[in-house]
């Protein structure tokens, strides 16, 4: 029974609800400019590339393995694997794949991993109903721009609460895809983000287990579902979002409503989406880049004498593990990232793995990193010089690491980056074929193609 | 990355996920007095009734046909009808129809309505996978203890925040009565509980709306399904509840950690559970019972000149709608419950049909309510008295209603209630087997044989 309540409520929120609905509805099919088209494609191919590398990782095996249990029906695709499992499971476990190496896109200003519940959700339902690769660009761009703008409606305090904010928003961003993919109207897609709206996934605790990969999946399922269920005649709150006690006021105390009404139609959040170039957290991109500049300047490993690095002191208080014992330490090491910067000229999964970090010539080099505090570099920028043993010093400053929005990767770095982690599962070949589906998708008739090439 | 938050966090929380973990393994089969495996009986009967009436509402329509969508195998039955679907969403279905009527029963401290999610995944993993009806009692007692706890020790910062608190908690009480049936051992179960908490489901804005119901449906399913992802190896962390950016600091500022812990497996909290004997919002309860007890004194409408109610402000503020237009506004209408009780002697889900609340003998009957405040009654009293056309005056005064754990309904009135809702789904002479199956299901051997009767 209702009573009163001592939490304060904003009883004068604009129906983002409806308002959302009515935008995924009736926005034009590429509806905005080429770069943004451009950036959905580079968005998919990232994602895939992250979902077939880590399909075989324990991460991937145990949640299939559950899955399994339910005696599922070969609807849709598992990215980098054989099996097939009915639609609401693949988008489950391709988002958990997608985010098992912590590799996959960021919207930076809110730290959402967005394409993990969004490209999940669209494209096991796509490829089920042999949607159009057009249908499948809009819908990941239109769910993408709701996540993001409800995340940047709530973020900061959302995220600080203890929210996974990927999961959080990602439902919705999921259930305003799918929606769009079948054709609901706008009363039907405000029911889909209304059911969408009860089911804010993954708090933070979990980070370093299982269950933080588990949250864009079951995001993606919750809203893949949510859609279906609208689509059926279910009901929800038509401002599920924004009512005092919807989901937004309910799980967020800020609140800032004109982060999803501003420019909706006109900016895309996805044109703020990032990849990271490097398999750990980005503060310790600019060092790794830095040392990778290094290496290419002619600079080599057993050269080198000393490694001075300057860096914000939140680089060390974050990752000044000195000696990490195993890869999911050094992904916590800025010492290590120098000395896989020097050694391979990058720092991909491959490069965190166990023997990497314990190989003898990776422990005497980055036990010759002498790292030192200096807040007036900016957190994203790293200044190093490579003191070699013939007397000489070599520098370098990166301002903006790569992979940055500053200094984005190429479309050429991506296709490097997607074939380092799924060459090793589908080989090469395959892999090319995959990147060329997905460069191509968005004037493919149906997006089962892609979907079975994605197959192991 | 991580960075210093603003939000306030409890460093010092014991480890409850660890304790609530270890207590679901170790605690014996049936270590609890006859009077608490009796309720849990109760609980059980009354649920299947309530899942059994609404099988066929067009909420429960609505949500197997979108789960129809993914062809499900046929593992388990659904409750009223002839469908089986898989165990997860027989879990859901189940879950949903058991909280269409909103006549499931109700943990009155925290009014969670516990059966919902925790019954409704037990169910459907027993019937699969051929658990005996011992095994499915003492798991439905477990996995409410720890819905319960959870929601004593958060209540009530966290429903006023905005909390369906019946789905929030009810993931982690499916979680741990499914872990209990699939004897998890400590370890799998601690990551069965952490896997759930990052599942917390339903905003109350969703009232009124099919997605209220969904929310226990959304909890079994999703709690069921994490105790199948711990036993196939999937890991979660093991402070998932407690850890300051676990599961219950960040959906509740309030968590008294001492409602986990005191007299855990010396008190059960399926003890507090009750009954609804009437399909409308608590408040009502007592002037409807005043009403069947004058009706029981031979009082009959016809003689009635006048009917003067005395209650609490409380009561006509939440239920003081005068001219109900349908069945959904007659149960926020304090005059039609007492038409009602005076002349069906019962307010079950069918004296809420439109037709019964448009009749004209009800009209008029409710018309005759002259309700008036008067603080000094209790909000769970009324005072009743009937003012008869011969002059005569009739007085009832009701301290504590029917249905209340001061007056509890009896095993015959759970029953005439359970005919009330299923009889029109199974027939009478079913749903009395249907009953005898739910007494006697402490010592069946095999759960299948219920799950068969209710099945359509």
């Amino acid at each position: 029974m209702a009573r009163n309540t001592q939490v304060a409520a904003d009883h004068n929120a604009p129906p983002v609800t409806r308002i959302l609905a009515e935008f995924i509805v009736n926005h034009p099919s590429r509806g905005w400019s080429d770069a943004v088209d451009h950036e959905a494609h580079r968005t998919l191919m990232n994602w895939v590339g992250c979902a077939v590398g880590a399909a075989h990782h324990e991460t991937a095996q145990a949640a299939l393995a559950a899955v399994q249990l339910l005696q599922p029906a070969a609807q849709a695709s598992i990215l980098g694997r054989g099996e097939k499992v009915d639609m609401a499971s693949a988008a489950l476990i391709n988002g958990i794949s997608s985010h098992t190496f912590d590799f996959d896109d960021t919207h930076l200003k809110t730290i959402i991993h967005p394409a993990g519940p969004v490209a999940s959700a669209v494209l096991a339902l796509a490829e089920h109903t042999g949607a159009s690769g057009r249908a499948l660009i809009d819908a990941l761009v239109l769910g993408i721009d709701v996540s993001c703008r409800v995340g940047n409606a709530m973020y900061p305090d959302h995220y600080d609460r203890g929210w996974h904010i990927t999961g959080s928003t990602g439902t919705l961003g999921a259930a305003a895809a799918c929606a769009r993919l079948l054709k609901l109207d706008a009363q039907q897609t405000a029911m889909a983000l209304g059911i969408a709206a009860s089911q804010p996934i993954g708090v933070r605790e979990q980070f370093g287990t299982m269950t933080k990969p588990f949250h864009p999946g079951a995001a993606a399922r919750a809203g893949l579902m949510a859609a279906l269920l609208a689509q059926q005649g279910f009901t929800a709150s038509p401002r599920a979002l924004e009512a005092p006690r919807g989901m937004m006021q309910t799980i967020s105390t800020k609140n800032d409503w004109s982060e999803i009404t501003s420019e909706l139609g006109s900016r895309f959040e996805i044109s703020f989406n990032a990849y990271k170039p490097f398999a750990c957290g980005i503060v310790i991109h600019p060092s790794i880049d830095a040392c990778a500049q290094l290496r290419e300047q002619g600079v080599r490993p057993e050269q080198i004498e000393r490694i001075e690095l300057k860096v914000h002191s939140l680089v060390l208080e974050l990752t000044g593990k000195k000696e990490p014992a195993d890869g999911l330490q050094a992904k916590f090491s800025v010492y290590h990232g120098c000395a896989a910067g020097l050694t391979f000229g990058r720092a991909a999964e491959e490069e965190f793995a166990d023997d990497i970090v314990n190989r003898t010539d990776m422990v005497a080099l980055r036990r010759k990193v002498v790292a030192t505090v200096d807040d007036a570099i900016a957190e994203a920028s790293a200044d190093v010089t490579a003191v070699l043993s013939d007397g000489r010093r070599v520098h370098v400053f990166v301002e903006h690491a790569i992979g940055s929005l500053a200094r984005p990767m190429s479309d050429a770095q991506l296709e490097a980056k997607f074939h380092g982690m799924a060459d090793q599962v589908l080989g090469a070949e395959r892999c090319s074929a995959l990147i060329a589906a997905c460069w191509g998708v968005g004037s493919a008739v149906d997006v089962r193609a892609l979907a079975e090439q994605g197959r192991d």
